[in-house]
């Protein structure tokens, strides 16, 4: 089973580290892949590159330059395509039919309605206006729980009750 | 039970997204109030403000400018302070602890070691670094769920399988 996300209208200026914050939660819970359309940004990519070279992964990030021909091309592969949306069903109500691979939509500030149309699911986490980073981590977290094994990672945090651990590994 | 959020050292530039996500999260799952320090920033108290208007609360949003204060006052009224760090123990082992009211605090890029020792928890959302936002909805999710009643709300979205319901109140 794949995870992977498809981050619309990335704006450098005003999403940064909101994209930043996408791409981190995406990997800690169990994706392989972050697509972001919108502005390329390379400042955005090293960041998260930095942290899987430390961290492990497998996890990538990709500029996509055509939403729609990419989520047609999932589509073939196969995979259940899930928009997140504050406007959505609640996506408890959807979980036993997420067992496929499935490339989750989150929208940037407004999300064109070609993409609630394409997608096989349009769901929310709550009905209330939130954050995308906070509706992405619940449902990952939800649907998978944390993921523990990562791949290469050079450092592991170890949880404390005070202060901070971080074994090297290499 | 009440559960009230302080956001440490939020600055302008950096962190205005990051924390309106931060509050916004918090009110949708079930906090009352956001403290936050740092820079004093009226534009993001304004937009989480709209958010209360039209959506509903109560939920309110002060600015801190002494953290430790604040702290060690909501000890004395028998508040659990929890610490969210990624270098904290697994929350979910802490989770029958935290049935009175809780002070969430957030940290920003350094958190200084006085708040790990003041704190009752320092709890992580999985030791991998990815997002305060993701933590704090996940922790406020897996323990209490989502806030489904909000007084005085002006509008209330329905959840729809295509495109957006917002249905008036008032």
């Amino acid at each position: 089973m794949k995870i992977e996300i498809l981050r619309l209208n990335h704006r450098i200026s005003r999403d940064k580290r909101v994209s930043s914050h996408v791409g981190l939660t995406a990997r800690a819970f169990g994706a392989s892949k972050l697509y972001y359309s919108g502005q390329k940004d390379s400042n955005m990519e090293e960041s998260i590159k930095k942290i899987v070279d430390k961290f492990g992964g497998p996890f990538e990030i990709k500029y996509c330059d055509n939403e729609i021909k990419l989520i047609k091309e999932k589509k073939k592969e196969d995979f259940v395509i899930v928009h997140l949306t504050v406007y959505g069903k609640d996506f408890k109500e959807f979980k036993n039919k997420l067992d496929n691979n499935i490339l989750i939509i989150v929208g940037g500030e407004k999300v064109e309605p070609e993409f609630y149309e394409l997608s096989d699911y349009n769901l929310s986490v709550g009905n209330q206006p939130h954050s995308e980073i906070a509706a992405l981590g619940i449902f990952l977290y939800d649907l998978f729980g944390c993921k523990t094994k990562f791949n290469d990672a050079k450092v592991e945090i170890i949880g404390m009750e005070r202060g901070k651990l971080i074994k090297s590994l290499k």
